[in-house]
């Protein structure tokens, strides 16, 4: 069985990306990193994640993106709110570099694993202006991957696995419907209210919702609360 | 004046490196990262040189390479002493995607401040086994990093500065002391004593020793003990 490293956030676009990758016939090594994001709780969704998968293993690291600033999911710029999300815009929810910090750690990890293959949940229609959520980005990582590495010197060649990448959110949460996910697991909320209870306001609540409402299925994670 | 981020360890190279790039003209944001190295002496070794360079900023943060493993620097493995050093060997002191780790938190930190320029000290010299320490890497890390960010997707092009990339350890130390450097604030040793001195035996400090005996200068920082 091949092996995988799989980004695991806590969101359900992760979640999904992995269970798929799963059904493909990959042994998961989930990661989950404390990047000093404001929405914490998606860790601990992570966790829940990450078991009810049956990872084969699960760890989670830190990187100080949060001091380096530039974003509102990690400073003391205000989370966006209530506004229609345009997907060809760059928003204030950008975190610079962070997908490539994300999938630096993923391939250290990886290449002490023996593993080749990486997974991130990015999307290019929901997010088409986070530049790190592209194909041709992805591309670029996987040839800097194979560079980068002692096991790329010795004729190894990455792959970053992207399965949702061309898919709505409606899709997304489609196919992991089909698969038996349980979305209640997941978070998504940029900015959570004080009882840990999803905003509803910001653009990935706003997503969220436009997703299973175009899907025709409730939100367990709302239904629940 | 223009910017440009410098990784900055503590050790003799990187400090070489900013020097370099500072006498080039270059305004310096310094970056050091807390990445789990047994040898954190270093760190305050980065802070006394950030200051006595006048880096216009110093930042440190924090990446969880120590929790990845596969690597003597940062895991329970011994560091090797006591041996010749083979420059084409990939040493148990590799840390898997240690530099594209450091490069991506560069990046990031860049993107926030408005630079397009990174540094690193790296060298395919006397580190010619490490794979993220030749030029065909760190070009990949620019072509990468040009389609990873919102600068370059508004036609930015990232360049990765390694000034040290094709010198020896003798030719690094005798530009540094032509600028100046004192090298005694520097420190190199991957395994210090419990005092904190050099070990003496470990391939940094055999490397560190073979650069100054043949740049025929003594070591200040051996000399001062």
């Amino acid at each position: 069985m091949n092996g995988i490293v799989v980004l695991l956030s806590g969101g359900l676009d992760s979640y999904t990306a992995a269970a798929v990758l799963q059904r493909q016939g990959f042994e998961l090594s989930a990661l989950t990193v404390h990047y000093g994001q404001r929405h914490a709780r998606e860790i601990e969704s992570a966790r829940r994640i990450a078991q009810a998968l049956g990872a084969a293993r699960h760890l989670e690291v830190a990187a100080g993106l949060g001091a380096i600033g530039g974003s509102a999911l990690t400073g003391v710029e205000a989370v966006p709110k209530d506004r229609p999300v345009d997907p060809a815009e760059i928003p204030a929810t950008y975190v610079p570099a962070r997908n490539t910090v994300l999938l630096s750690l993923a391939l250290g990890w990886a290449e002490t694993l023996g593993i080749t293959d990486l997974a991130i949940g990015a999307n290019a229609v929901d997010y088409s202006g986070y530049p790190d959520c592209r194909p041709e980005y992805l591309e670029a990582f996987e040839r800097m991957a194979s560079v980068a590495t002692r096991a790329g010197v010795q004729g190894a060649r990455y792959r970053v696995h992207a399965p949702l990448l061309t898919m709505s959110k409606a899709q997304i949460v489609a196919a992991g419907l089909a698969l038996g996910l349980d979305y209640g697991l997941t978070h998504s909320c940029y900015d959570p209210l004080p009882s840990g209870l999803p905003c509803r306001r910001c653009d990935s609540c706003v997503l969220r919702a436009k997703g299973f409402a175009e899907a025709g299925v409730s939100d367990p994670l709302l239904s629940t609360v």
